[in-house]
């Protein structure tokens, strides 16, 4: 167990989801950089022309363009796959990287409260999240640490350690005060425990706590030509992390058919009608709840 | 006073607002189009290949784009300035259209609920306001009819009379089952209505009923380069419609000092932090709550 020290704050991956941008910009404004004197902090815009434009993207998801194989493919030369090699060239290179820590702020339109979503379940993580938690109960915690390796080709692959902070309801492009304390408050407790794990400090965390684990991707039924013949359930608006039982309704076809949970768990779906899964007729992922023992992991 | 027959009912003026999209579709799915056979009823998607990239417009905005001098300028050949001299010329052209009401179906990220803007107060404006209140007590009436001439390039500026369906919350490139019914609801109002009123059936409408009139427009504080100092209060956050005393806080700089509402006047603020208007740094309308009499105006 190594120091982090070399910590990378970064906003803007996506566009349009301003309070990440706003934050780091705020944060310069108020010197909030300073109050963690212990840590090497820099900050980072990831896509200021998809900023300035506020979109998502300008070509191609940023935040899918950091596999291996894809940062070493030199025949790669869209707009976001050159922005992909010089991050990873800037904060890596992945699996050599500098930087100890990249925390990479994000929005979704869906209700998903101020989400703390962690790809591994080692000592680490499962610190930060047992500490998160405990100072901020209404955080959600959630592992994606079952993702099959491929699909981790997000930014914060690249650095040793990454985690996502990702806060909603919040449409694109559009800033709103509380998404923006939700997500500062998170960053302020996961920048804290940075340090308190630095100093070994891990006794002080709580016994046990709640997450949510991943388990897979939901589409709306679509037609032969694409077009979708099916919503998300008005009864699952916002309600993104609460349970669904098998045989619930979950969608419904224009002609008011009803479409039913057919998993055999309960389930708790997320991004729950996100907008950038608009193409692909995502409209939800589902997890199950899961409660973790800190003394497992160390 | 003659006879509304042509009716056009119009989705996908910003390809982003799936609700007046996804309207169109399940009324042509389920038959609905054949409800009101009183009516020459026909239905267009206004710009289809920002509905195929689910964003507002390609280059402009489409509902900007109706001045009369701008349709007539044969120099404007931008892909929405384009477009809206077709549409002038499938449904206008403005100042002679065949076309007697068209209803264009919007949504919005503000939480305006479901929304009827009007862009003048006649008999046939102020019938259909009362209709749709007293049917959907849910319904907010808007009035935008002390608009300058020079602000009216909207679509619905083409037929004889239009109106706006604007419903939301909705983020953009979501489509929610709510407020999908909400603007079903309405626009299904606004058609029965037309038939009344055909028929000279204005006697059963309420006396009087609630409405709110544009007064103005406020912009958030930037600095020299154009970026942003301040946030929407989070007082405001979801509160279209509700009363803003003068004096009361509407914003927040990033550093924390409240800016309050200088108005002489009770302002009821609308399209609060609409996304759409991100570029140009609006932060809210204004209007004021007005109680509009039948009797005044027939």
């Amino acid at each position: 167990m190594h120091n982090i020290t070399r910590v990378a704050l970064v906003g803007g991956t996506h566009g349009n989801e301003l309070s990440g941008i706003y934050l780091l910009k705020k944060w310069e404004k108020t010197s909030q950089f300073t109050r963690w004197p212990q840590l090497e902090l820099t900050q980072t815009i990831a896509n200021p022309r998809a900023c300035e434009h506020s979109v998502r993207y300008m070509e191609t998801d940023l935040n899918r363009e950091f596999a291996l194989e894809d940062l070493q493919n030199d025949r790669l030369v869209g707009y976001e796959q050159l922005l992909a090699k010089k991050l990873n060239q800037q904060f890596g290179p992945r699996g050599r990287s500098p930087v100890e820590l990249m925390i990479d702020l994000h929005n979704t339109t869906s209700n998903m409260g101020a989400c703390l979503m962690l790809l591994r379940k080692d000592a680490f993580n499962i610190g930060m999240a047992a500490y998160v938690k405990d100072r901020m109960p209404e955080a959600v915690i959630y592992f994606q640490d079952n993702l099959p390796e491929e699909r981790n080709r997000f930014l914060i692959s690249v650095a040793q350690q990454g985690v996502t902070v990702e806060v909603g309801p919040q449409p694109n492009s559009v800033l709103q005060q509380e998404t923006l304390e939700l997500m500062e408050t998170m960053t302020g407790h996961i920048l804290d425990y940075v340090v308190l794990y630095n100093r070994g400090e891990l006794a002080s965390l709580p016994g046990e706590f709640e997450a949510f684990q991943y388990t897979e991707d939901l589409v709306l039924p679509t037609d032969e030509q694409g077009q979708r013949l099916a919503m998300v359930s008005k009864r699952l608006e916002r309600r993104d992390f609460h349970p669904v039982e098998p045989g619930e309704v979950i969608m419904e076809t224009f002609d008011g058919v009803p479409i039913c949970w057919e998993g055999d768990y309960t389930a708790y779906p997320l991004f729950i009608n996100e907008a950038a899964y608009h193409r692909s007729h995502s409209a939800m992922s589902m997890s199950q709840r899961i409660v973790l023992r800190c003394a497992d992991y160390f």
